[in-house]
């Protein structure tokens, strides 16, 4: 017996697309008695404002990959999103799903690598949770990190704040992460390596925002559903259009390749240390130096502008001169991508 | 191949008994560079101890079960958590895992099931994160809800404050959560239903908290492990010894009856809505009558002492006026119990 796809959870559901978005709105949100569609921030701002708190889970597979593993990711994925509302990470929360037959050895290189990223940003593992469940029940090893930042800036950027004529930017190449880890997979077999860009995010917004001084609307990481699911999230929410310059997004020739072999645009594809940023006008030649002067941001590019057009429309300008529509990604794109 | 298991990750590591304790002493701590053995606490104090964090990560199984399902109990586990450590819970994160071709009707199910947890202590849930795994990679939902809380005692309860000549209360029934869904999996047949005690605690810690004007040690929710797993950390975090009265502890015929089936002791099961308080002397009886005056209370029952003996040494008189130790439970006990 197989189940109508309307009342089941499938793949797509997860993908950072528009099946998430529809799950999260008509359904998820129910959980929540003061979040709303407008809320879907990386991170909540709580405590009066003082604070921000971001969870995700991660179910990477596989769990080492070139360029880090789901320790490093895990927590810089929270302290990122932490960062993009303009917070400081201060004190995570670990929580371990762990199948049974698991390796020790891998156990550890994890947790060290968990402990290295926060390290690195002044952030401090405080609490955590372990649970063993049985070979057939789970995959290898889950972990949810749960993390609480304090605000530097003000107002904190947020998803609602892009206006008519903002620019947008990128701090560098888009789809290392989602490659890497197809590739990782031998799901894609590559002549060259490409590694994760996996990296904490904090400095880059710290410099982005000092940089910005006061006109840095939105800041970003560009995970599931890469640029694609950011910029129709943003233009959603803060009911603008938007218009990308196509040949503007930088992507490494070996992406570009594997995106062609895929039949995707690297604009869909997971990055796990790239933000987007949209700036004031008068505020984008200052924010593009400062990511151009920071390690994480050699690559950092304008990609397009915020317009007035219809609510929710992005178009990319492409080499040939003609728009075409950017919508939220479909479905599931790469499943355990992070 | 099979590996020796002192390199591999077993079911016992996740059953709340030695196992799981050395796991997270001798591995998982290391993932921290705050936390030692004594910060083994059920949520942590942060923001110069104005808040309090804690996380835990579910896979019960049924995901429906007599007196409740995964959704309240991982909004009430959280809840009891910062209860214990006499914080309130404000804010709440949600993180599911879903095995594709999970029905969005159990979905739903538990997201109201989260809702009414927190709407009823005043907790919100803030932000959330959704992961969908394959079919051959997850079994069901497994949820992680961390939470953060504002402290309302001062001193917080805590793991290393029992002092001897402190008494030992419970708040009820003990072993009903365990025996529950071990009788919902069919692995034991009862003849009578026992309901999980599945609930929030957190008006009770607030009457034992208020009750004991001062007086209130340690509390703890007795999870993984049951009141064995307490007793003994608190005794090991404390450095004193306990002497628990067999039978004074407070267990429902039938979860005596299915506990002499399987070969367990009642002590050694989970529980999802009982504390256990360590108060002391003087405030014990004002704290017992404030148990007893709570309806999750009634069964609530003075059952030992805090010695000068051994650190750590926990010893239960019988009926026979033995005495016999009670040890960290083993290994897994009961797993997917929460």
């Amino acid at each position: 017996m197989s189940l109508p796809s309307e009342k089941i959870i499938t793949l797509g559901h997860g993908g950072g697309g528009r099946l998430m978005h529809e799950l999260i709105v008509d359904e998820l949100l129910a959980a929540s008695d003061v979040m709303t569609e407008r809320d879907l921030e990386d991170a909540a701002l709580i405590d009066n404002g003082r604070l921000a708190i971001s969870t995700d889970g991660f179910t990477v597979q596989p769990i080492f990959f070139p360029g880090g593993d789901i320790g490093k990711l895990a927590a810089c994925g929270t302290i990122n999103d932490l960062a993009m509302r303009g917070a400081r990470p201060r004190w995570l929360s670990v929580a371990m799903i762990i199948q049974e037959g698991f390796l020790l050895e891998d156990l550890r290189r994890i947790v060290r690598s968990i402990r290295e990223a926060c390290a690195a940003d002044g952030a401090h593992v405080v609490t955590g949770d372990t649970k063993v469940v049985g070979r057939s029940a789970a995959d290898g090893i889950f972990i949810t990190t749960t993390g609480v930042g304090e605000r530097f800036a003000e107002p904190a950027p947020g998803v609602t704040a892009a206006r008519p004529g903002d620019r947008v930017l990128v701090s560098g190449t888009l789809g290392d992460h989602g490659v890497c880890i197809l590739a990782a997979r031998e799901e894609l077999s590559l002549a060259q390596t490409v590694e994760s860009d996996c990296a904490s995010l904090l400095s880059l917004a710290e410099a982005v925002i000092t940089a910005g001084a006061g006109g840095v609307r939105t800041l970003r990481d560009m995970t599931r559903g890469g640029m694609s699911a950011v910029v129709n999230e943003v233009a959603l929410a803060s009911e603008v259009s938007m218009e990308i310059e196509e040949d503007a997004v930088p992507v490494r020739p070996e992406v570009r390749g594997a995106c062609e072999l895929l039949g995707m645009s690297p604009l869909e594809i997971a990055n796990e240390g790239k933000l987007l940023a949209i700036v004031a006008p008068e505020a984008a030649e200052d924010v593009l130096a400062a990511m151009r002067a920071h390690p994480l941001g050699r690559n950092a590019a304008l990609v397009g502008e915020v317009g007035d057009g219809p609510a929710g429309r992005v178009a990319a300008r492409t080499a040939l001169g003609t728009l075409r529509l950017i919508d939220l990604p479909a479905g599931e794109l790469l499943p355990r991508i992070c």
